[in-house]
This record gives C-alpha cells, sequence and structure tokens, in this order.
C-alpha cells in the first residue's frame, strides 16, 4: 500500500479580501500562517514522516509547507516547487473583487466561471502586468505552455500530468511525499485520481491546513482518504468552505 | 565573468553557549534570525537576483536561506540541500563545551584540533547517539561516505567536490547561485577555489550573514572577492570573528 497526504494553504490575504486570487503572488494572513503552523503539529502528533515535499511556485504554498516542515523537524527534506502545482489561474478575473467582477461580467456570468468544469475565465492578455510571461520566475518555462486563464479542466490536466510523471514513480518506490497547494489544485488531484465526476466535483470542498492522507492501491487508485485532527474541528473546517462564496479560489 | 554569492549563517544556540557544533542541528539564535533577515535586506538593496540556491542539510543554514529568499521574494526559486555543505564534523568534541573539551583532552591537544589543518578529532564511535549513522536525514547515504569526524582538510575534501561536480557546471551555464552554509565549511571552499595555503586559511574570517560576493573568470579562478554593507560593519564583524574563540565552530 502507497500513501500520500495533501495540504491546502491557510487563508491567504486576498482570501481575506474577497479577491479572486489564481497566480496571484499573495501571501499568507496571521490566520494563514497559524492554519500552517497547526497542519505541522497535527501530522506531528499523528507521527508522519515524509521523505520529499512538493509546492507550487506561490508563496502561499511554499511557506505553509514551511511551516509544516518547520514543526516535524524536517526542515532538511528535499522540496520540489513547480509551477505545475500553481492555483488554477483565474485570468483577468485576477486581482478583482466578487463584486467588481459581477458589476463587470453579470452575476450569472461569474457564477458559470466559478462552477464550470469546463468554461475558461476572460483570458488574460500577454502584455497585462499579471501576466505570466512577464514573469521572472516562469522565464525558463515555454510562453506556450503557460495559460493566461484556465477553466477548472484545464488544471486538472497539468495537475494530473505532473501526478503521473513526478509524483507517482516516487511514490511508488515507497517514498513518503507531502504535497502543500492551492484549493484547486487539490480539486484538480482529486478529480485525477479518483475519477470523479463534475457533480461529485463541485462538491467536494477541502478544509484549509488540515492533511489529507490518501492510501492508495498498487495501482495507484486510492482505497481511503481521510483527514487528520479533531473531526468536529475538520468538519466545522469543511463547512466553512462549502457555505464560502467560492470566489477567491 | 561569473559570479557567486556565499553567506554564512547567523549565530546559532550553541555559538552563543560557546559549544562546539559541528552536524548537531541546533537553531539560530535570535539574534542569528535578525542576521539572515540583514543579509536578505542587505543583497536586496544592492539588487541581487538569484537563479537557485544551495544550503547544508542543518536548519541554521536553510533558515538562514529562507529568510534571505523571503527578503528577497525568492522564495520560489529552487533549493538544494546537501551534506555535503554540512559544517565540518566535529567527531567526539561535538556538544562539549570549550572548558570540558580542555580539561578531557588538555589545552594544548584542543588548540591544536581548532587550527591544525590535517589532524582530526577523536573521532565519534558509530553507535554514539550523536552519530550521523544513526539519523533520518543520512539514511541514503553510504555509511563509509559519512565522517565520524573531520580533519579541515577532509571538509576542503569534499566541499570541493561538491563545488566542482554540482556547483560550477550551473555557475558556468550563468546562473545566479547563492550558498548559505557554516563557517568552516565557506573556509573549506574558499581554500579550495583560491588554493590557499595554511597560513592564509587561519587568518581567513568570515563573518556571519554578510553576503561574500565572488567574480570569477572563465577558469571559475577567482578575480575579486568582496563583502556587500556597510563597510564600517562588515570590519567590525570580521574583528568579532577574528577575536573569539573559534570553539563553536
Amino acid at each position: 500500500m502507497y500513501q500520500v497526504v495533501l495540504v491546502r494553504h491557510g487563508e491567504s490575504v486576498y482570501n481575506r479580501q474577497n479577491l479572486f486570487t489564481g497566480w496571484t503572488d499573495v501571501d499568507l494572513t496571521e490566520q494563514g500562517t497559524h492554519e500552517a503552523i497547526e497542519a505541522g503539529r497535527i501530522l506531528k502528533e499523528a507521527g508522519y514522516t515524509f521523505d520529499l515535499a512538493f509546492a507550487s511556485v506561490l508563496k502561499r504554498s511554499i511557506r505553509t509547507l514551511y511551516h509544516i516542515l518547520d514543526e516535524l523537524d524536517h526542515l532538511w527534506i528535499p522540496v520540489q516547487k513547480s509551477w505545475k502545482l500553481n492555483e488554477r489561474h483565474y485570468g483577468a478575473l485576477q486581482g478583482l473583487s466578487k463584486l467588481d467582477s459581477a458589476v463587470q461580467y453579470g452575476e450569472e456570468q461569474v457564477h458559470i466561471w466559478r462552477r464550470s468544469l469546463t468554461v475558461r475565465p476572460p483570458m488574460l492578455d500577454e502584455q497585462d502586468e499579471r501576466s505570466p510571461h512577464r514573469e521572472e520566475r516562469y522565464r525558463n518555462i515555454k510562453p506556450e505552455e503557460l495559460p493566461l486563464g484556465e477553466s477548472l479542466e484545464d488544471t486538472v490536466h497539468r495537475v494530473g500530468e505532473f501526478w503521473k510523471q513526478r509524483i507517482v514513480p516516487l511514490v511508488q518506490k515507497k517514498e513518503r511525499v507531502i504535497i502543500s497547494a492551492h484549493g484547486n489544485t487539490l480539486r484538480a488531484l482529486i478529480k485525477y485520481m479518483e475519477n470523479l465526476d463534475e457533480t461529485a466535483l463541485l462538491d467536494l470542498n477541502i478544509p484549509t491546513g488540515i492533511p489529507l492522507v490518501y492510501e492508495l492501491d498498487e495501482h495507484i487508485d486510492p482505497i481511503r482518504r481521510f483527514y487528520l485532527g479533531d473531526p468536529s474541528h475538520v468538519k466545522a473546517k469543511k463547512q466553512v468552505v462549502a457555505n464560502q462564496s467560492k470566489v477567491t479560489e
């Protein structure tokens, strides 16, 4: 049996301000930092150890991982950072508030962008200052690979490829892997792993800062998944995510 | 012309307590953390950016790097951690105070261990609880590769090999590299790069938390080196290191 642990980063500045985030490199809030430390504490209490770790190239994910590894006294393990684990790219919506986007595009349209599997948000212009084409951190990536806006399906595709090519081979070598990533990246990964349909995906709400353990069979198909930590706390956090406007993805 | 930046980690708990440290994984003190942040601030002010970073597998080096990258808004760059950049292994002296070691082995002997290039400290027993053979983090390293005590020359050898094999090829590709490491690791590296003799090495004192920039020619031979930051501050810090008992290496 194989195993992998997923963690969604804690609250970010844009989460708190209720803005579309996507690839915007906003930091954790103080609460987000506490959530990360708590995730580490929960893993430590449950006796987890890891051989290597993955994060996106966005600081809210990297910082969450750093706090977790620090709590585990695991700062020394290798960490691989990849843009393929970045949050869903929200195109021209990035940085807009729920209200502004509804005013600009209409409430119904914004709802579709948020809830549809296949509909893409309005694309960023390559020359937009928010464009990844203009960012130092993506300069070694072929421009045609870099999204300027993604449907959730696009995110499923890139995260699924990364999982299959870069993470599964390590998991199959019995490496104990932890992945610190984002709400939609993890939804995408879980859709890919569990082959979820669109309805199941819509109902999938991943609480922040709660380690999610996957046990996998020899074909890397999930046998079971469970959250670590106090069950009533996990339930309350899931409810928060389910209730919240999902605009801050 | 090529370039590389070296930083010695800030004050650790054992530095403060005046204990032999070596591979003991002690943390930074609050002052050490401030030194790391200040190193990042100095690099930022001087306009430095990096493509990748190296650290040892000891948390005082990793944490120093994290604070530097954080100040530079560079948390996303790849970080390679290697035991080959660990501090000189101080064998059975690790964890002993200057006084205790002088009582146990004699002051003259301790002086030789500290100042000789070739004399090794008393070796750790493989079964000693301080032995790297018993540590999770070194379990993928062949036991015969892991030192149980090193002369400074041994450290020069392993750091030099790592520099040649793992860092130089990247520097030659014009990758902008920063290395966060330890007092004797950096002395070893500089001895290797500059082909210093024993006397020059004895006089080489590297201040903590001050970025040291090396400019290198096409053969990776140093053209010049200089510390960043306020010159009077750099001078004062070098003097501190020169004056201090070097027992806390």
